[in-house]
């Protein structure tokens, strides 16, 4: 299982409409995908338009090629990309130790 | 309940070294800080020289007041800070949404 972190960065004042439709995209896109297993979305406090998108997939390609070259990715961008400030930076990572065991 | 993360950059070839380092740091001193709940590390697939390390503390003075005002603070440092290649960027953050109830 491998963990997908997306640095997500919004314009000022869209918050309240980001928190709706990020839970909204992953409820309704993500969570559909094959090889989704948990996510988790915090927000930043010292930097209120920065949103950590942090997903466990079962596998590296489950995300990068299924999902992403798969139609759920278009669906899943329709509800999010009108938010993004800038492209979000999204980097894949293993676990290295936990209090508990993966995930999320 | 608040979530510390710490991006973590160490030199290439240290990661053996490191992934025990703070695995020990860890638990042999996060783990006994005041406000502490929850920790997950995890290492970079395409930056394998990159760490995130995911600290829930029960308020965010926890970690900025009373942990790094505390004798604490220098044992942490003291194991982990020689492999550090940069200071780290570390932020907090809030809950949006997630799979399952905070934390981790």
């Amino acid at each position: 299982m491998i963990l997908e972190i997306a640095d997500i960065r919004i314009p000022p004042g869209k918050n309240d409409a980001f928190d709706a439709a990020i839970k909204h995209g992953v409820e309704s896109v993500i969570m559909r995908a094959e090889g989704y297993c948990l996510h988790r979305v915090v927000k930043g406090i010292e930097s209120p338009e920065r949103y950590m998108l942090m997903i466990w997939w079962q596998t590296l390609e489950d995300h990068t090629v299924k999902f992403r070259g798969g139609p759920l990715f278009a669906e899943w961008r329709a509800i999010v990309q009108p938010f993004f400030a800038v492209p979000p930076s999204v980097e894949h990572y293993s676990l290295v130790t936990a209090s508990f065991g993966v995930p999320s």
